[in-house]
C-alpha cells in the first residue's frame, strides 16, 4: 500500500475539518505561504496565498461532504525515502448527491505539509443505474413482482400499510433469494429439478419474518446460482441476471438475482446467503453494500443450506442508511462498539489485481480520514497460510455440501450445470481424514484470526480480486478470478466472521468493493463504521 | 520568469493539439504508463493508464478551447536544477463562453515528460460585468446616450440602418472620449472651463469618421481625465467613472469614461487616445483589449492633443473579433505579418508587483502555447536605461504639454485639479537644453527598441505595474503605482510603437493586462497574434 506519512494524512484530515468548519485560519496555515500557490475551480484560478485567503474569508464554510476515495501519488522523496511532494486526489459526495473531486499537491518543508496546488470541481448526481427496456427480467426473478401481486400470501402482506405504522422498514421491497421459504411459494434453489419436487411453503424463513415484521414487503423471489454452489451469477436454466451497474458483465453469485434487482432499483433490499462469498461477491461486482453476518447470529430456519459450518444470512442494499436499518432489524441485540484500528494484510492485498488494489486502498484511506482511525499493516498472515486455509475451507465446504445435497444430486443426474455437479461430486471423494485435517487447519486459522482481530480492530481487504468479469468471459478467466476471490472471501467464512463489502471504490467505470471484517458479533459495528455519518 | 523546459511546453502544446484533435494515441503516449496515473473530472476519477485510455477511446475529441493562462509551478528539480516534476494549471474558454481549468502534474523520466495526475473541470460562462442600478452614470458620460437621441447629427447617424448594409461595424455603439470632435457637440476635454469656451463642432474627428463610415454609431461622449494629462481616471469636476470589472476601483485614465462604458456593456467600442498609456492603463484595470496605435498611423485630426510627439489614437473593446474589425477599419492598408519570436525583458517584468508579474507570465505562456511561438529573454534593456528613458519621456511630454495648453492653463488659474495643473506648470520650467538632452536620449532609446524589435518579434510586458487601485487609495499609493506603470508604458510611447493590452490575466478576482509591443506599423499583426482564432 502506498503509505503516505501519517503526518500528511493528519494534515489532510485537518484541512477537511477546517474546510467544512469554515476555519479560514487553519486553511490559510495549510496552504503554502507563497505568491505562487494556486487554487482553481472550474471558473477561476487564484494565484498567491493572499488572494486565496481573501477568497476564503469572503465565503461561507464548504457544504458537508463524505470522502469516498483518497488516491495518493508520491512525487518525490528525500534521501531517507520519506515523501517530500505527494499528490492527493480525493473524491467525495455531498448531501444532494453531487460528487466532488479535489486534487492537491502537498509539499513538506521544515516538517510541515502544505498545499502548493489545489483544484476542486464538482458534478451533478450521476443517474442511478438502470436496465435497458429490453433487459431479460426472467433472469432476475423466479417469481416476479407482477406474479406476486396476483398471488395470495406475499401479495397480501404487501398491502399492509406498514408505512402508516411507522415501522423501520416500512415501504422497503425485498428481493428474496430463491433459497428462503416464502409462505405461499415453493423454493426453487436455482434448479428446475429442485423446484419440481418442492412443496409450497407455509411459513416464511426466520430472517424474512424479521424484515416483514419490521414493515418490509416481498418484492419478488429472485434467482440464485444452483443450490448456491457458485460465485459466478450465471445459471444455465434461468440465464444470467443483468448487472445494471456494470453493463455486459455478470452480477456475481450466488445471490445473483437479488443483487441484480437491487442494483437496477427493482427492489430496495436483497435477502441472500453467504457461504464462501455469495453476498460479498455480487455486492462488489454490482456496486452495493453487502453484509455477510456473523455465523449463527441470524437464524437459518427456512433456508436451503449448503455447508452449515459456513452458511450465513446476508443482505444487500444500495445505500448506507437502509443497510443500517436492515441489520439492526436482523440483529437487534447487538451494540455498536468503538473501532480504533484498521489493519491490512499485504498477502491479501496482493491477491487483488493491481488496479483493484489501488481502488480498495483509496477507499480505505477515505475511511481512515473520515473516521480518524489509523491504518496499520499486519504481517501475521502470509500467502502460504492463506493457501492452506483455503484448501481446508474447500475440503470442509465440499464435504458438507455433499452431505447436504449429495443424495439429491445423485438422484438427478444431468440436472445441474456440469461445473456445479462436479463440485458436488468432489465432495463425495473427501475422506474423514481429509475432514479431520481440514478441521485442524481451520481451528488454527480461527486462532490466528482471533489474534489478528481483537475487539476494536477491523481488517480491510478487497471484496473480490477483480471487477465483474464480462458475461462472455471464458471458463479459464472465470476460474482464475474465482480462485483469487475465494482466497479473499474464505477468510471471513473460515472464522465465522461478519464481513461487509462497501461499494465505494471504482476501477475505471466499474464498481468493486472494499471488504471490512471484524470479530464475531461486530456486524452492526462494521455497518456503523462504514456508513455512520453518511450524508 | 519561471522558465519550464521548452520540451515540457512542447509536450504540453502537443497534448492540447491531440486533445482537440481526438488523437488518442498521442494522449496515451503523454500520460504516464502506470497503474497509478490519475485523471479526474468533477464526476469521476480514473486510476491507471489503461482505464484512462479506454475512457478517451470511447469519447469524441474535446471541444475547442482557447488557452488564456498557463501557470507553472516547479515541484522538484534534478542536480542540474532542471525541473523533474512541474505542475501546470491551464485556464481556457470554450466557444459557448464556459471556462475550463486543467491541472496537470508532469514528470520527466528518461528525457520524456508525461502526465502523472490530471484534473479537468469547467464552469458556465461568468455573467458579464455590469454596474449596480444606482451607479453614477454622470461620471461616465459627458453627453449621455439619451441626450444624443434628442440631439441632431450624432443621433441622426445612429438611425442609419447600417446593419442592413452589411458594414463591418454595423450596430457597434462607440463611447467617444471627450477629446474628439463629434459633429453637433462641443468638446469638453474633461474640464468645465474648456467646455465653456468650446464651439460646437461641425466635422467629426478623422478617426471617428472612419468608424461611422464603417457603420458604427456614437453611443455617447464619455469623460476624460483633464486634458488627458493623468492616468488615474479620476476627475474632480465629473467624478470617478465606476469600474464594472473591478468594483470599488478606478478605471484608470485618461480614457476613463469610454473604458467604463465598454467595461459595463454601455457601449461596444471606446475611441480614446494614448500618450503615455491612456488606453493601455484603463484596458488593464477594466479587463479590456486596448490598442495604442503606431504613432502617426491614425490621423489625429479633430483631436484635442497633449504632446504631439507621443499622442496616438487608440481603441478599447471587450472582445477580440470587434477589436480586429475596428483596427482593420482604422488601418486598412496594414497587413498582418508573421510573428516568430516573443521576448521578455527582466527589467520590465520586475517593475510589476509580484502577483501581477505571475499573472502576465501565465497569459504569455498561454499565448506561446496557443501560437507555438517561443518566448525568449532579452537582457539588452536594464533598469538604468528604463529610468533615463522615462526621464527623457517626461521632459519632452511636459514641454510639449505646456506648449500645447500652457496658455489656456495660465489663463484659467484654479480651473484644474492641482496635481494636473502642477504637471502643466512643470512643463513651463523645461529648458531648451533639457529638451535637447531628452531628444538625444529618446533617439538612443528608439535605436535600442528597433534592435530589440525587428520584424517578426513582439515584446511582452505587464500593461500596468498593479491592478486598479481602490477609488479611496491615497495620493501616495496612486503616485507609486503611476510611477512604476509609466516606466512600463513609456516604452511604446517613446518608440512610437503599437502596443496592445490583452485582458486575460487576473490577479485574485481583478483584471490586469498583458501588453504586446511591436515595430511601427505592426498594429494589426499584434491584434491578430493576440486574438487570432478567438472562439
Amino acid at each position: 500500500m502506498t503509505a503516505p506519512h501519517d503526518d500528511l494524512l493528519r494534515a489532510f484530515a485537518r484541512y477537511e475539518d477546517a474546510l467544512m468548519g469554515g476555519d479560514v485560519e487553519v486553511l490559510d496555515e495549510l496552504f503554502e505561504d507563497s505568491s505562487e500557490t494556486v487554487r482553481s475551480d472550474g471558473g477561476a484560478t487564484l494565484v498567491g496565498h493572499g488572494h486565496i485567503s481573501a477568497f476564503r474569508a469572503g465565503r461561507p464554510a464548504a457544504p458537508r461532504r463524505w470522502l469516498e476515495r483518497v488516491h495518493v501519488q508520491d512525487v518525490s522523496s528525500d534521501v531517507h525515502r520519506n515523501p517530500v511532494v505527494t499528490v492527493m486526489v480525493a473524491e467525495s459526495v455531498r448531501p444532494d448527491g453531487s460528487t466532488g473531486v479535489q486534487t492537491q499537491v502537498w509539499r513538506r518543508a521544515e516538517g510541515r505539509w502544505t498545499v502548493m496546488t489545489a483544484h476542486v470541481s464538482s458534478a451533478p448526481p450521476a443517474p442511478a443505474p438502470s436496465l435497458p427496456a429490453d433487459a431479460d427480467l426472467g433472469a432476475v426473478w423466479r417469481v416476479a413482482p407482477a406474479d406476486l401481486e396476483h398471488g395470495t400470501s406475499a401479495a397480501g402482506r404487501a398491502d399492509v400499510p406498514s408505512v402508516a405504522r411507522g415501522l423501520p422498514l416500512a415501504g422497503v421491497g425485498i428481493a428474496v433469494k430463491d433459497l428462503f421459504a416464502v409462505a405461499g411459494q415453493r423454493t426453487g434453489a436455482g434448479n428446475p429439478a429442485w423446484l419440481a419436487q418442492a412443496e409450497v411453503e407455509t411459513v416464511d424463513a426466520a430472517a424474512l419474518t424479521s424484515f416483514l415484521t419490521a414493515g418490509a414487503h416481498v418484492e419478488g423471489v429472485a434467482h440464485t446460482d444452483e443450490l448456491a454452489f457458485s460465485l459466478a451469477g450465471t445459471n444455465v436454466h434461468h440465464g444470467t441476471p443483468p448487472n445494471a451497474a456494470a453493463p455486459g458483465r455478470i452480477t456475481g453469485g450466488s445471490t445473483s438475482g437479488p443483487a441484480a434487482a437491487v442494483a437496477a432499483g427493482l427492489a430496495d433490499l436483497a435477502l441472500g446467503t453467504d457461504t464462501a462469498g455469495s453476498v460479498r461477491v455480487p455486492a462488489s461486482y454490482c456496486g452495493l453494500y453487502g453484509l455477510r453476518t456473523t455465523h449463527d447470529a441470524v437464524s437459518r430456519a427456512g433456508l436451503v443450506g449448503l455447508a452449515p459450518s459456513f452458511d450465513t444470512v446476508g443482505v444487500l442494499t444500495r445505500g448506507g442508511p437502509l443497510l443500517a436499518s436492515a441489520v439492526e432489524t436482523l440483529l437487534p441485540e447487538q451494540d455498536v462498539t468503538t473501532v480504533d484500528r484498521l489493519v491490512v494484510v499485504p498477502a491479501l492485498l496482493e491477491l487483488a489485481e493491481p488496479d483493484v488494489r489501488l481502488a480498495v486502498e483509496a477507499a480505505l484511506l477515505a475511511l481512515s480520514v473520515r473516521t480518524g482511525i489509523p491504518v496499520e499493516t499486519a504481517g501475521e498472515v502470509g500467502p502460504g497460510a492463506l493457501e492452506s486455509w483455503f484448501a481446508a475451507f474447500r475440503t470442509l465446504q465440499q464435504a458438507e455440501a455433499w452431505e447436504t445435497h449429495g443424495a439429491f444430486v445423485q438422484a438427478h443426474p444431468g440436472a445441474f450445470e456440469p461445473a456445479v455437479e462436479e463440485r458436488f461430486l468432489a465432495g463425495s471423494a473427501v475422506t474423514e481424514t481429509d475432514v479431520a485435517r481440514a478441521q485442524a487447519t481451520i481451528t488454527q486459522a480461527r486462532t490466528t484470526l482471533a489474534r489478528l482481530l481483537p475487539h476494536g480492530t477491523v481488517l480491510a481487504l478487497p471484496s473480490t480480486s477483480s471487477v465483474a468479469p464480462r458475461t462472455d468471459a471464458g471458463p479459464a478467466e472465470i476460474d482464475l478470478t474465482r480462485a483469487a476471490t475465494l482466497r479473499l472471501t474464505c477468510l471471513a467464512s473460515l472464522g465465522g466472521l461478519p464481513a461487509l463489502s462497501v461499494p465505494t471504490p471504482r476501477v475505471g467505470s466499474l464498481p468493486v468493493g472494499l471488504c471490512l471484517v471484524a470479530a464475531p458479533g461486530q456486524d452492526r459495528t462494521l455497518v456503523d463504521l462504514a456508513t455512520g455519518g453518511t450524508l
